[in-house]
């Protein structure tokens, strides 16, 4: 069956001045036109509300996680459907639903690796989490997690053979891995998790652990918290708002978990040494 | 003077066991909010364009970059002024200058870290160049190309000390660095090294080598295209539609350019092995 998710292409390698020509494996990139579908049986409105470029696969929960890190749904009994056909996705809300558009009707876009996308205004980045103050009672050996870097290398077949996705991820606290989903977009990879989780009734995934294969930035942050996520470990380094926007949220936030070291940037007491 | 870019926060350093608090170094991430002022004098408009998470500092290229990247404008005699104040950024054009915004009329917005965002279609990620089909002569030996990576970590002042930031640079065919930015966010980085050509009038930058910091997206190459770059080598992996972007551009595309050794993804023609 032919992998979506990896291209094939002919390319000339380099190695000390030598060139061969070989056949090597891309990350697939593809737009995914996101569609939401509300309103009273006979006014049914359809609105686009999002083109985002990601690799092909585990469409359904990367829209739904999408719509709910961006608080334009809140509970997966608001859902009706997800339909997904090639590289057009629709969400149908129950009729009696009405999705949260105040940030998404402005008329303007933008384009960042961060993500945060067409709010009006400063103040709007920010996204209002259900489960802010949300207790848990997760703590979780410093140990263990020099051990989850390769477990998510070791599971991360797409980048296996392309070299080139970033990853999320969710465990236990004692290390067990529990999902895994890999795209050209870190935010989309967040996104697949989260829906994941929202259309099993999984939240609030207060009692988790979320790693990241590269930077922590605001918008990651953010994103978890929308799902109540406690601990996040990033591979790469947070930005300062990231780290301000962890503090709020009372998230415990690690970075540069690598060959048996890390930093805490917040929410020590979760963390055993 | 304080560095905008940087933010310094106090963390735990854990290693091998044991953890130690200390000073640390952060890139800063900050909205900037882009807005556009044109038509008539007595008729002015004001638009927000845009809201994008990004290291504080040049701010007018990256405001400019972006309005040119996303053909918004499309040369610098239409602007008359550029207005920066914190987060905030405004772009004035000149009173017989229409922008084209056909694009960002559209109500939705998207997230993703390519960033092709507020587009109403899926062919609608596709933006036009001016330079398609523009001339080049610019041949680079491959060893000298073994040497820009050094030359950008270098030069990358806020990498340094923060360990998180994304670079975009510019440097001559025999290996001369030009122009070297940093962001949080990769698109940033680009369109900061592009507004500053546009400002400049320098465009098509048809005779230099794009060095690119991570990946190559499909957006970064689109945005390249823009610019009319021909050369572009990134240190990480290309997506299979950035591919598709560079040979239907005939951009020479780099990828993998780590120790002594690249692959190359199309327009080999321009590279002496």
């Amino acid at each position: 069956m032919e992998n979506v998710q990896v291209k094939k292409v002919n390319i000339t390698k380099v190695s000390n001045g030598k060139s061969t020509i070989c056949d090597d494996d891309l990350a697939a990139e593809e737009p995914l036109e996101i569609r939401l579908i509300y309103g009273k049986i006979n006014e049914r409105k359809k609105k686009n509300i999002s083109v985002t470029m990601r690799t092909p696969g585990n469409d359904k929960e990367l829209g739904i996680g999408f719509l709910f890190t961006e608080g334009i749904i809140n509970n997966s009994e608001q859902v009706s459907g997800v339909n997904s056909e090639g590289n057009i996705l629709e969400i149908s809300l129950n009729e009696n639903e009405t999705p949260f558009l105040n940030n998404s009707e402005r008329n303007f876009y933008t384009t960042s690796s961060c993500g945060v996308c067409g709010k009006s205004s400063i103040d709007a980045v920010r996204t209002r989490s259900q489960y802010k103050g949300i207790k848990d009672n997760i703590c979780v050996k410093g140990e263990m997690l020099y051990s989850l870097t390769a477990k998510l290398r070791e599971q991360q077949s797409v980048f296996k053979s392309t070299g080139g996705l970033h990853a999320s991820a969710l465990f236990e606290p004692d290390g067990k891995l529990l999902l895994l989903r890999e795209d050209v977009g870190r935010h989309n990879a967040l996104d697949k998790i989260i829906g994941s989780a929202f259309m099993n009734n999984e939240l609030p995934v207060n009692n988790k652990i979320l790693l990241l294969s590269g930077r922590a930035s605001f918008e990651l942050i953010q994103k978890a918290a929308m799902a109540g996520i406690k601990v996040i470990a990033a591979v790469g380094a947070p930005s300062g708002l990231a780290v301000d926007m962890a503090k709020e949220y009372d998230i415990t936030l690690i970075g540069f978990l690598r060959n048996e070291r890390f930093n805490i940037y917040s929410g020590e007491n979760r963390i055993i040494v």
